[in-house]
């Protein structure tokens, strides 16, 4: 029987569906990561995960949150000091600029035209704006998932015009808190990870020596993946810490004084997350056998391969009470939409499960419950419990 | 400028994002499509858009309304009566099938272990079910943006099977509504909507002689398009109605005294709404220049591209005040969340549209507000206004 924090899925599954989050598992994430990499900063981007008992487990444990919105701001500063809590996304409202900087979090500013709405309202408010440059690296991640870097990009300002808005920034009298590059997400290789942060620490001396000022904070970026799909390997932190580590050794003495943050969201929290529905129904059609499900894509849209994905491939999943059995049958485990896209599992070898018994989905920790369209078909939203 | 509904576009869009919706453009389509069909009946599959006032709108301009879940029966038990609502979809829970034969709604049944629960609640219930058998056709749509028909499926039972469900229904005393077929969605070629609709017609007279019952309701599916891309057609419906009236006149005698019935969702809606948002940024990078939006995939997943399209294609997208004005520049128009996904206009020509101005995405109707991740990355919903 699948066990999550010491007590059987089938207990912590009353009302299904069900998000399960064990911040134990988060929390020994960290430790790995703090013991692979001891001398950088470690954020939490909550847009991973937001839900609130969650958050308040792993803040204690992370050295900043990252927020995308206004909403998550406020998220964040119900458990972490402003100072902590940095602010990056594109098309950031003047609403929003202003409830940052108010709070006193940094921006991390995504445009010319962001920094002088920013430096405006500032103005306005009386306050000292704490802001962060978000760079459009000329790198980019290889092998990640999602490209973020090295291309045209609503993402950040191109490297080439940094210098002279880090200098506008000082000159304005803002508070600049350094720089934020970002250059892909979902990477399981730890040689393109450690290349790319070589090179983005690279990138960063060369900002920082033409800008004349030394970042205080160099965000490295995250771009850490978790193994969905049958043949992937987890990431090797061990390897990316070492090479880090080497790389900070030896790095430009322009950047001597300041610090630096590695922002992860998936890698943290996706593997300490499980989603527990019901087969309500067990169907033969066309001489496949279908197990329907309480709950579907409108929960987990990720896990039905209609979020970014090209190729759909089944994340990991098992019958909660047949842990370790013996595949027996090839069933397609789909949700009750009136959609072919709500699709859990395609084809996949599971033991045998009858209507009534809990199906786990794993890896449902990370962009589960809130990137998925919970009032498509007006079913009802999915519990999440954290243990 | 944009207007809708005869008023401008900037005067609907005091709250930004905001989907509008014009209940008179429905109208329109409704009597279109009474003009084509006159024989027929007319049902609203409500998942298209369950938004209340329009869906109070809709009602009485229908004979039907579908829907595919509890939730979506609450809505429509509101504003029609039970006798004309019938509930698809697979993996319907206890609680939703008792919900509706206590309203008196039709089942549309989906597997047979569905059948035994639905007649085991209408027997605890001392209640008259009113069950419908939904049928995995062995056509299916040609051309259709979504087969649904012609495979192993969740959705409905193998044609081969039906004639002894229908047998066994009637045996336990419920009363038979019909069928239900469903052969694809999204289709924009009348001749094949019409060749389906007549294959369908003959599977439905087989059934009902193998079963020896005359179905009360043939529901014939619906599967119309709309024309979201540039080198999309409309749908002929009235090449639809023409062939499908000769069908009909020479239809089956087991056929003679059933009523047939036409399923739409996104015909009639989706060109009923408009979703406005505004730029809040507008940004070069890389050559290219950006309009970032206060709106995007977390309202709008499908004109992102990313439900259920293997290839991004943009929807209809325009500067809300300069309508028909020649187009000067190409750029991207993204949201603002924190991904590449996040991209309703990619390399768009466009007259020129600066910080503050509304953009319009048309085709906002179906599958918009309800489809799409609203709590990702913690922005505000969408406001939606029927006009």
């Amino acid at each position: 029987m699948l066990t999550i924090a010491g007590r059987a899925a089938v207990d912590r599954a009353g009302q299904t569906p069900v998000f399960v989050y064990d911040p134990a598992i988060v929390a020994a994430r960290i430790a790995r990561f703090r013991a692979a990499m001891p001398t950088v900063d470690l954020h939490y981007a909550i847009k991973a995960n937001p839900h609130p008992g969650l958050l308040a487990a792993i803040s204690p444990l992370v050295d900043g949150l990252d927020v995308a919105s206004a909403g998550e701001l406020g998220r964040a500063l119900a458990v972490k000091p402003a100072g902590a809590i940095s602010f990056a996304g594109p098309g950031k409202r003047d609403e929003e600029l202003a409830a940052a900087i108010a709070a006193g979090a940094t921006l991390n500013l995504e445009s010319e035209g962001e920094a002088s709405r920013a430096l405006a309202i500032a103005d306005r408010l009386g306050q000292r704006p704490r802001l962060a440059v978000r760079v459009n690296p000329d790198v980019e991640l290889r092998g990640s998932g999602m490209k973020m870097g090295g291309r045209p990009s609503p993402f950040g300002i191109d490297a080439i015009r940094v210098p002279a808005l880090v200098r506008h920034l000082i000159a304005a009298g803002a508070d600049w808190r350094g720089f934020h590059l970002y250059a892909g997400s979902q990477a399981l290789d730890a040689g393109a990870i450690a290349d790319t942060q070589a090179a983005t620490l690279v990138l960063a001396a060369r900002l920082a020596e033409e800008a004349g000022a030394v970042p205080p904070l160099v965000n490295l970026g995250g771009g850490f993946g978790v193994p969905y799909f049958a043949g992937d390997r987890p990431l090797d932190v061990e390897v990316i810490g070492e090479r880090l580590d080497a790389a900070l050794a030896g790095r430009p003495a322009v950047l001597r004084d300041s610090r630096f943050a590695i922002e992860l969201g998936r890698w943290l929290v996706a593997e300490a997350g499980v989603y527990l529905a019901r087969v309500v129904d067990r169907k033969e059609s066309g001489g496949e056998t279908f197990l329907i499900l309480d709950g579907g894509l409108h929960h987990q849209l990720a896990a039905s391969g209609n979020f970014g994905t090209v190729v759909r491939r089944n994340y990991p999943i098992a019958v909660a009470h047949r842990m370790g059995e013996e595949a027996t049958e090839t069933v397609n485990v789909v949700g009750p939409l009136c959609t072919p896209l709500d699709r859990l599992g395609d084809r996949v070898a599971l033991p045998r499960a009858e209507v009534g018994d809990l199906i786990a989905v794993f890896l449902a920790g990370a962009y589960g419950a809130t990137a998925s369209p919970s009032a498509f078909l007006g079913h009802p939203p999915a519990a999440e419990i954290v243990t």
